[in-house]
């Protein structure tokens, strides 16, 4: 990994959860994970305290791992508490969504009780466009639109299949149920698709292993309380404050 | 074709269009057309004159097309204007919908203005489930929750594409497009999987080659007038009125 000085410069996207500026290295984009949290495509509002914190350190720390792992990602280090360096790419309008246990828009969609554990994975793709509230999309749905290409969407699969692997057994081992979790992959300039976007309890469903406590973002959209110690009680299972 | 007489018996089932009777032979229903109709999950009812009979002879001859090209499916013959004959079949709880244009709730979903033509077909899986409001579905909704075989997915996909290339050709020569439409398969106690159902104004979208005029049932959910007009129209093309 390179350890060049990189430079701010500036501001190139806010979006809800974070700042994204250009750097002195054309290839690369300096991010700033802001405290501010949305939940229901941005209806509910409100401040998690230290959000941004917790999620630019937990997402570290994951990519970390699943670089270690060999799965091709934009995280290149990081720069601060609220701050990463990561490759600049073109984001695929298509969310992939991992599941493992039934729950929330799929729970819903298909009348299950949340909870329920699947006899495999599954895995969805939704539009990646506010106005449209993000819905549910099939393969056929990306093709005529012009998305991401057949090749493209069945290494989506592949790569989201194998980070489930691999994240399911890492937070296996810090006695948490991977219960699903969001990806967005990239394109860079040579047209190399890498995961991208942030790994956190805000794109992940998280439960305690032997409690079934909620340690997400879930917390939030349903007011349970206690959401800054879910995600402090996150951060520190994976581990994330070594990494600074 | 057999032609033995047949006795109407006990009602099994009545549903928002249809009455279904047992008769003498246990593999065979007797299907009553009613003239009532809703649109929006049973939201918007009304009585559309004459559907009852208009759905009867326009499935009769649509499904009669289908059997000459070799497309297995559960009709065996008209018994009256508003009555018809079929094969029994356990419906399995997934509509398969075929699409040529954008129309629709895959217009609303992905953002997309009514009549654009698509790239290629496009096929979609709903789950049949009223409480549910009938879902959009993925394959692996299918497979997880028991709904068909991965087989018989494959199954009803090169069915309904066939039926799509099929009924295209034939509307395309009554100078009609065939937007779109739902199709509904059921398995026979042996196990065969036969196309059932409708196929009708009611369950396609149907537009007239040189005005593109509405002759279905979106005439009907969006007070469009003419309801009656329209099903007779394509009565009349589809020449149902000699089959009887």
């Amino acid at each position: 990994m390179s350890q060049e000085t990189v430079n701010k410069q500036g501001l190139l996207y806010e979006g809800k959860a974070k700042k994204i500026y250009t750097t002195s290295d054309e290839q690369l984009l300096w991010v700033e994970y802001k405290d501010d949290a949305t939940a229901f495509n941005g209806e509910k509002k409100g401040t998690i305290q230290g959000k941004g914190r917790f999620n630019n350190l937990i997402s570290a720390a994951l990519f970390t791992h699943l670089t270690q792992a060999g799965v091709a990602n934009h995280f290149e280090r990081l720069l601060s508490e609220h701050e990463q360096l990561v490759r600049k790419v073109r984001i695929v309008p298509v969310e992939v969504v991992v599941r493992n246990l039934a729950a929330g828009s799929m729970a819903k969609r298909l009348g299950l009780e949340e909870g329920w554990e699947l006899p495999r994975p599954v895995l969805e793709f939704y539009y990646k466009d506010d106005q449209l509230g993000d819905p549910l999309i099939i393969e056929d749905h990306i093709d005529v639109l012009g998305l991401a290409s057949p090749e493209q969407v069945e290494q989506m699969k592949t790569v989201a299949l194998k980070v489930n692997q691999l994240l399911s057994r890492y937070f296996a081992g810090r006695d948490i149920i991977l219960v699903d979790f969001k990806l967005e992959f990239g394109l860079t300039d040579d047209g190399q698709l890498l995961l991208a976007d942030e790994i956190s309890p805000d794109t992940c469903r998280l439960w305690d292993r032997h409690t079934r406590d909620k340690l997400d973002k879930d917390r939030f959209r349903r007011d349970l309380g206690g959401v800054e110690e879910a995600y402090q009680e996150i951060l520190k299972r994976v581990g994330g404050e070594a990494h600074v």
